[in-house]
């Protein structure tokens, strides 16, 4: 700070970069501690990458861009309620635009197995923030002045209530930006594929054994109805996100934030992110517990169960070439086997099931998490957080690939299709209410025993004529009208 | 069927009951079988008592009852639509009646694990009706005539759209009459226990660790808090089950039904139950999958991971009496111990704990089975029906044994209440915002290692006055207004 | 206590039953509680009845029958020890061998959802022999003289130590008792069914595509060796319930139990059981933790995982009849469907394809109830003991049903069979260690395209002459022999 | 291949590298791809590219490396066998060797979510070994001459028996190098603890509530027993993997290898490991089913449910520092708090209680992938070898971060812990024996509700003299002796 009045620093204009080598020494209430001297974390950070190093699982850079927008609110609100000097607030929320860019994220190198609040990575954000601030205020890097990681930057605030209000800001992004609108365009192309095909008339199966027949275009809408009543309840339970823990500061009783910083600071992260973000009604569940998350792992379960009974639908329907059901093609994207000449498999499906297994089991790890807070905080939260973000991010991909490379694609086998309808034993089910479901039961009996046509052992039974049977018998008439049953 | 016309014959007012002993034959397509003379069910509830004696776990009862609604609905609008003579549904309704009112519970002995679509049951409730209403209008038992389980009390309808019908209605049922009510109540009065505790200031704790003061009725309001969200969780994804697959047959198409059975089916079924049924938009998501009911399941985890949290922080403040927490004083309902006299142990907060593992276990189960839908069904009802059921049927019990004889009687003990407020080191934070963060850590860090009082040693700092200190340091007002936070 | 000597009465030969109506007046350390008058429980039994009615689940009986062995065991070690007279001894040892019988299963009537530790089952317990031992020496009932249900017949124990005890020894006799016998009887059918089809050749399916040849035999041997490993796993955990928590008493420590009680009572329920138990060696190990029955729960689940597969591949396998793959015909045991005349499902499959479900779910529940122990008991023990029972008895009754009912009465559609293996196309397989695999994919290649023969093709490629193709295309020979590969 | 002979080039010793930039021309039997000029791989990896990229996750490298060891075996067999050249056997296993060291660790850049078999992934390895021999031996990189990826690196080879095979190679490495060591030695380090506080009289609590004494010792050898129990069930289910699938290529029949070829390929990898593979003897359920792997998740489970109970003990006992139960001190590693000054929080056992969650969701994703396998085929690999690679790491890592940063620093608060004692009403249990359970029982109820001594108010009940009292109540005595208990 050579050039401008100590008390009122002018922030330059310096790239991001420090042009160092070596180790710089950091301080924190414990003591002293050298890091990497072109890094802008300091003590804390520095810590916590030594305590913590633990499998190749990185806290998500999504809850650092979103903290970002955390601790530029609260710089504001800070600011606006007289707080902190607008000068340092200036530099806080320039600094903040670039986490908020990911003009910084090389900057957060923790581990999700770290401390359950999530203390460390808030503390990664205010020693990043505040060394990056203290550059651009001309300040001494690790001298905590004149814009303190604590005092400063995480001013009003603790990690109790700024990680989840981390946690809903990044994992309502990821759901808004990215896994509704792929889910949904999994659904439309879904639809559309069904609607030139609502009136292909094919077999039924239910308990995998033939049944009465359905058009290919209804089955895909079964589908296409499955996946928009997931879509919808992720929508449903996206509601609890919104609701914002910031202002509850330690433990919900908000001590150190000036009154009125809850209803402020969530305005004007509504304001930085366009989405209706308000301030939690009651800070003691938002801070006690991650019910909210759990909802939102719940959902994205339902998602999962959805996508794969379509992606196992549609790899059964496609089985064969020649030995299986074979009333689908997918598309032949590479080579399926090793050791086996012209085998393809339906590979995308089995991408999306196991896709599908996975986000199941993290959310019965996110559930879990989810039960085991005590008091005034769960302190499950880095796990949680991970989980669904991981989830939702190979859903969503899951989801876009498997649309590209194999929904778009998908053909009918027309001929497969119509042999099997024409084959069947279950048209009988037709006759059932003009001869009754005993005397029809009998028929088809008497054809699966001999092998022969429903329609020869119809007539031969006696109960119907050629006529009545051809006029009862046609498949097409079967299928009824549309999605909504008789 | 002696005195009326065989066309036509009157109902007389049989009670229930058979006067018979040995077996009876009925049949069915694949032949005879021999049932017990004094039962009224038929060949196939017969066989499938012999081919799924498995465990001890029985269909539940409330899909029976829910049935006799959908049977009765089915025989209503089968009459009002001409398809079924009016004497003929005279008498299938008085047996749904008896069927509803729990009449014939004791005909209905089938198995859990049976077929995956619950066709057994409903065949089981089709044969009941059937055998009944022909002992109404002076039938053959075991004739099928002149009402037969298929053609009759079957009819526009299969276990494809019936079973699904049925179970909405019985886990809407549960969930209305009892659930709801139940954690309602719980929540009410944990809601006037925080009430009266609203000014009484105790030291929050987060990471199990000391931390800045709340107060009791803060603290009992975040259950509550968390309560309330689940409950709304639940009546949320009760809505799911108003749709109904009735009207859908076999495979979603309606074969067999006549057209408008769909929507006049699911009125009829409104009025008799009260509850806003209408039908499924969709039938082949209906039937092709469980997704509503495993959104069910999942607001139910919600529920239990929210009491889950509930109970054991209730259990780790009561904990002592001289080696624990010992906040709270929970009611002496029985000896704890076999050996150690005198012990008394949280044994009600225990029960919800496992109740609450239960329903996550059960939830589990309940989502895959939910994957697990194959085309046109999902062939995995029953394990759904029973785990929901079962899930519901104890989170309610556990709830009022809960609220009876744990939460209502739970009183505190003030004195160590108090204690721990004044002992803790964690009021320093208070001093934060005026000394600063790294300043008022080294005061709590001598406090800790001295043994002494934050007070002496912050005023050994020489950071702040005697009366400043005094003037900072006020439990009460760190706790700052209600649930909002700052 | 009318003729005898008070300090020595004589055991009398009544029989079970108290000839009361009303109620009888118990007492424990909390005071006077009213009971049944016809029944024998005592205070605490009635107050758990009281405090605990949750849903419908009741501590299962094995665990009763096991508690009847542990009493006895230690009881007729207390008087071995010389702390308990012969003759209290004696009757103890009466009630016990009638509890064991199942004799009084009726008077153990508490709920699963309990304290954690089962104290109030092994207070049913002691209530009840203490009582039938009082009604045997003609003693007062209600007045815990001569024998008492603490001081005598939990003499020398503690919930702590007996209820781990008695889940040992319960769980075990239905692992030994049932479901092993079960597992190796549906495996032993399976491999005597697979040996008469060791050399038909059928297609082989990988990816559910068309892949080289298999022998049915081949296939139904990697089922059975799935069970028999399955099966080898349950053994390997079930050791660990060899090892009993008896003579901890209440924390592990042993406290007022007589040096030596450990071992020498595990010697007495080795002897009553004629199974291997023996003392645990860590006794904080065996009360703190429910460690080796979690690892018992994960060995069902892998038997779960193992039947899953199996009934999904037969019931895949049998699919059609007309419209899907159609190799296997499953017995008909029962028609299929409430609307479709003649249809039948693999419904023994669906109910043990649940079964499994229900059995991973339930494991789910043990593993988090496992992880959930504190200090120096685990009180999450009723809902570990009931699962596990329950698992074990649906996969035990399920591989009995779906042994008796479905795999026995298997038979192949050799047709079928033969046809698939005629026309796939993988049978190319065969040729390009002749001829290059790229040469090899491009003969499938064409005649998927071309909707040819692979004979055709290949000979048209030139790349082989006809004679070579017949000698090269041999299903038989592409099969190997037996199970292990080359 | 300029100067050598054709038929026998000759291998020369290039660096690994290929300068080149832009693409090079690759093909497989669906055609040619460009792929980047400067990598080894080829066709069929460029396309899994194209089509699955899908979130962050890769195939572990540990899969590849072990892919190493099994496409060396398989060189070296099949050129013992006389099926591949001598010269081309050299040069493949001179790739396999730097696959092995982890030289090539930059070309495998495969996603997880691909095809179920890990075909991809196995053509990933072939690519690269063909390309990187080629280049050895002078060849065109592209070209699949001399050495060609699928009929000469995979030659007798299938995905369907290396993908397994290679999943037991890195799964057991991983276990053996890095779990089980790192099991045993924060096993090890508590007993050392253990040992030191064996005679240390501490408090015991069951149900959370105080209980009879037992030592600091006992305690924590219970938590070591947990986990020498738990490596021992690792140990145990880690000999599953000693079978490997390969051999059985494509079905498990062993098409295409050569006779011998199962056993003398395991026989290899046994030697170039050192550790004891053998061939499966059944290759149908190898290939079939992932049962072993499912086996050895639940060993994880187990640890993962040992360690959360471990990890939750201690951070209970250090609970305080003032309001806590504080037995504990753990040591001070990090600030814990942003905005409490001086608050340290426990968070090397909140990261293994996260970690231990973390275990079990995965395991719940492992069991569901285990049990979805269909036909000669479980096409669910790529899920499950990355689940347990994944939680081998965070278990290894965070046993090592909470041995060195938790447990090795834990000290005593011997005061406190003597306090408690002290207090604590439960030593009345030793009068029982004495007095009777009843009579004890109203003793300590006296001093519970009047707040005196257990001394005051078993003399004044006229029960024991003092000097009886003093006698009898030495909690030292109540500890018993070692583990075994009485």
């Amino acid at each position: 700070m050579t050039e401008s009045n100590p008390d009122h620093p002018t922030m330059r204009d310096i790239p991001i970069g420090i042009d160092a080598t070596g180790t710089r020494t950091e301080f924190d209430s414990m003591g002293q501690v050298e890091v990497p001297a072109d890094k802008y974390w300091g003590a804390q950070t520095q810590r916590s990458l030594a305590h913590f190093s633990i499998g190749g699982d990185r806290m998500p850079i999504a809850v650092y861009r979103a903290y970002g927008v955390v601790k530029k609110a609260c710089a504001l609100v800070n600011a606006e309620m007289g707080r902190l000097p607008q000068w340092k607030a200036d530099a806080i929320v320039r600094a903040c635009d670039e986490v908020i860019a990911g003009d910084l994220d090389s900057q957060f190198p923790l581990f999700v197995w770290q401390t359950g609040s999530g203390t460390q990575s808030n503390m990664n954000v205010n020693e990043v923030v505040s060394n990056r601030a203290i550059q651009l205020l001309g300040g001494e890097l690790g001298s905590q002045q004149p814009v303190g990681p604590n005092d400063d930057v995480n001013m009003s605030q603790s990690s109790n209530d700024t990680f989840p209000t981390a946690m809903h800001i990044a994992v309502e992004h990821d759901l808004t930006a990215r896994l509704i609108p792929e889910l949904t365009a999994l659904a439309d192309v879904m639809a559309v594929k069904a609607s030139g095909w609502m009136d292909v008339v094919k077999i039924g199966r239910t308990h995998l054994q033939d049944a009465v027949p359905v058009t290919v275009g209804q089955e895909w809408m079964g589908w296409v109805g499955q996946m928009r009543d997931a879509i919808a309840a992720v929508e449903r339970e996206r509601e609890g996100l919104y609701d914002l823990a910031l202002g509850g500061t330690a433990t919900g009783t908000g001590i150190n934030a000036p009154k009125g910083f809850s209803t402020r600071s969530a305005e004007v992260i509504a304001q930085l992110t366009g989405r209706p973000f308000v301030t939690a009604p009651n800070k003691f569940a938002a801070q006690g517990s991650l019910d909210p998350l759990v909802r939102v792992s719940a959902a994205l379960r339902g998602v999962a169960v959805a996508v794969m009974k379509i992606a196992n639908d549609m790899r059964w329907l496609a089985s064969g070439p020649r030995c299986g059901i074979g009333e689908l093609k997918l598309p032949d994207n590479e080579p399926g086997s090793s050791i086996m000449p012209g085998k393809v498999n339906p590979t995308q499906c089995e991408a999306m099931v196991m896709i599908a297994i996975q986000v199941i089991g993290e959310d019965t790890a996110t559930a879990f998490a989810g039960s085991q807070g005590n008091f005034e905080l769960n302190a499950m939260r880095p796990i949680v957080v991970n989980n669904l973000l991981h989830s939702i991010a190979i859903l969503s991909d899951g989801c876009e690939m498997f649309r590209l490379h194999s929904v778009e694609g998908t053909e009918l086998d027309r001929e497969a299709i119509a042999g099997y309808v024409e084959n069947s034993l279950m048209l009988v089910t037709a006759l059932a209410p003009h001869i009754g479901y005993q005397a029809a039961a009998h028929i088809a009996e008497a054809a699966a025993a001999n092998g022969t046509s429903l329609r020869a052992e119809a007539i031969r039974s006696g109960k119907v004529s050629e006529n009545e049977y051809d006029r009862l018998i046609r498949p097409g008439d079967m299928v009824g009208q549309g999605l909504g049953g008789a």
